[in-house]
């Protein structure tokens, strides 16, 4: 009996040197039962990525009845596929090696079976090819140029619609809901929680998302993650790991608010606000005041990192980056200072 | 003899179940004459909402020549129709309270046969469908995940959009004389005036829109309205009223200038600049200038809702919030002060 | 003997009065050699753009193979083309007057065979058509309507992606070793240079460019030029020739960094930096601070424009925008004085 991390059944795309380009699950499974665990591994005992034949496919479809209907029924429909099938049996979370491996990973984020920083995808970009997105499917770059040509001679449309390694997520699932008003601007690996809109200008990118219900206008950045409630609004900025946030992960709480055009360069706890247009990086210099709206100190924004309860503004007669609280957020900062 | 308030003649998508998901009005008519009226209820006289049967449609193609020739012909088209066609005739404007019905009122907004606010669409949230807009067309959320199987299955290539209420526009309705750079940004339902451009970031909510022309490289919230001549500058934002703008509904007037990066949370008159980069909403505090830039008092930028001929600026030497007006400007916020 | 000035060898889309709407040229040639230039004229002697007969396209893929082994391959695949076939000589760097013309320079451009500004694109906006870009290619506007009826009456789909006078550049060319997120955010013109990314956020116009490396979160304005290393922020902004930032031609110089939801006005040299959410317009007043964080004095960000090791703030004690330099800076602002 053996239990694996992860396993997707799925029918992907190759190009013309038989390398993978990405692959579907249309059903991925984390911490599969080792009944199921055991069931693919006995038809799939060569590592953890395999091409399985139809027969190898309809062994499972028989096997697997009982023990996951959904994925006997994929795998019988799949082994009349012209398209190449793969299975990808994960003994344990590793960094993925592989371009089905990446995908499978992707897909657990976007199908929410883990969230932002509980899978490992150390090294994903490497894995993963930059390829061209069009309406007659992933193609490698290579050959692209022969591609475009074809259709036009064929009196076909080729239209590229996305360069980059990650697609949009909605091509491979869209979770339950959601609404996503411009689906280019949500990364395969994203989790976009239940309740969530994701308005045209919002974005998320993979490795981060929004629990839900949430409100998405502005740019959620890789790595960031957002509660329950929170709002980020339009054209807001969260920094991201990959580009300006250093090694500071950021989050928001739930029930935030980053008002339209502002950005955050640190993390929040709950019931924060940034006002509309105000960018607190970690190191502004924020006037702290009390719930009387009293000077209490002037202190780095890095130094209210995860607290609760803050209200940040530019004072509009003076200038100055304001930070209201209430007494516990007061003493919440202090309690951050002691441990400074 | 009656007279209908509306009348839309399509041709649409219904999902497995026979629901209606969209429909298409190439044509729709508001305010048609009781002749046009008159001959659609003889023919429909079923309610707002009917199905036409093929025969029914080859009735109207000869009643209807000499009324309505571009609604004859294009009955005697949708006769031969595989896709469902609806008729609505509406008696009055009343809330949508099913799916053809709003379709027909959002397409006569973006067929500029209404302008924002003038057609009732109270409810509509609840009426429409969350659809997947697809290569294939709208798909019933609840179908897709087997349609991208069956996709995947037969080697096409099913690309999702849009997760949304609300398509875009230009699959309904390319108003005379408008650019749209990227058509995912403008919802059915808005309304883009004769001579708009709407940059790649800009963008335009339902119910919301330019009077044409204008130039538009930032966000047009639900409900907004722009004047004629007025310039909406690349990533500037107006507070929709479902987002944070409350129960004020935003307007620019003529010839305003919103900077980019800026953004206003007041309705603003005519000939208003907010420098980019600035966010000015209805709290924010103002320090007001006269025509020679001599201070005449502080007040909260809501108090100067609707004004004409002001510059919103933040004086970069002092961070205040200023805002630079002529006299009939100030006697303006005299009045606007007297009826507080 | 006779040099061109460049050469396209393309296949296109007419509407249905046959006037030209687009041209792709897989291969276009800047200064083609003389031999190249006498061989094409051998053949299509009569002017700038000609419409070979399949016969003449095979004429050439006898006479190119030993001068342009690409181009022969090209001439004999189009010479079975139904789609109609361009070949334009441009004698000189003359303003595009016509599509295909216009069409070639674009892809000059983008296919970096010249910098933004290298080649004479005035009267472009005049020349180019604007059109519905769809799912069925290039649609004339006034035949959209009718083919959008066709299509829904044939149970199809058509979907129009950008309604503009420029496509989006990756129709036509992938330039070598970028990614682009979202491809409608780069117009046909753009020159994107090798290595460069342009985030989701990101956008260049035509005319306008990236040297590569760099990271594009942020928008690239008509005419802005960006140089190596250089990163544009998310939803950060450069004022374009075309809209707001009039006569001064903005470019960024190498290894700068403009911040999220920043803005430049003036160009500025290498290593400035732009703090996140700050604007700097020409006009912006700013204090001058020298390697001591001690002022200098205070000037307009004009006074500053195309100066190296600059970084822009504004102070979150104060509200004063501040210029951090260091003393090469500073000395350069003096000699900048110095020739008001």
């Amino acid at each position: 009996m053996s239990s694996l991390y992860a396993l997707g059944i799925g029918i992907g795309t190759k190009n013309s040197k038989g390398e993978w380009l990405e692959v579907l699950y249309p059903a991925p499974r984390l911490n599969p039962s080792a009944a199921l665990s055991d069931a693919i591994l006995a038809v799939c005992p060569d590592g953890a990525v395999s091409e399985p034949s139809a027969e190898q496919l309809q062994l499972l479809a028989t096997a697997l009845p009982e023990i996951d209907a959904e994925l006997a029924a994929l795998c019988l429909r799949l082994a009349d596929a012209s398209a190449p099938v793969a299975i990808v049996a994960l003994a344990a979370d590793q960094p993925p090696g592989d371009v089905p491996t990446a995908y499978l990973k992707l897909q657990l984020l976007s199908h929410r079976l883990v969230k932002p920083h509980q899978t490992d995808l150390s090294g994903v970009f490497g894995t993963l090819k930059n390829l061209a997105w069009t309406n007659q499917g992933a193609i490698d770059l290579d050959e692209l140029v022969e591609r475009q040509l074809q259709a036009r001679l064929a009196g076909k449309t080729l239209l590229v619609d996305c360069v980059d390694k990650f697609p949009k997520m909605v091509d491979y699932v869209v979770p339950s809901g959601v609404r996503i008003a411009d689906t280019a601007r949500v990364r395969l690996g994203a989790y976009v929680g239940e309740g969530t809109t994701v308005m045209h200008e919002g974005f998320i990118n993979f490795n981060a998302g929004a629990q839900g219900p949430n409100m998405v206008e502005g740019r959620i950045s890789a790595g960031v993650f957002v509660g329950a409630g929170s709002d980020i609004g339009g054209g807001a900025s969260t920094m991201g790991t990959l580009s300006g946030g250093g090694n500071i992960i950021i989050s928001l709480g739930e029930q935030c608010l980053l008002g339209a055009n502002a950005g955050v360069g640190i993390p929040l706890g709950d019931r924060c606000t940034v006002e509309a247009g105000l960018y607190i990086t970690a190191g502004t210099q924020v006037q702290l005041l009390d719930e009387n709206r009293r000077p209490v100190e002037r202190v780095k924004a890095r130094d209210l990192a995860g607290g609760s309860d803050l209200l940040f503004r530019r004072n509009s007669n003076n200038g100055a980056v304001e930070c209201l609280t209430n007494k516990t957020a007061v003493q919440l900062n202090e309690a951050l200072h002691a441990s400074n």
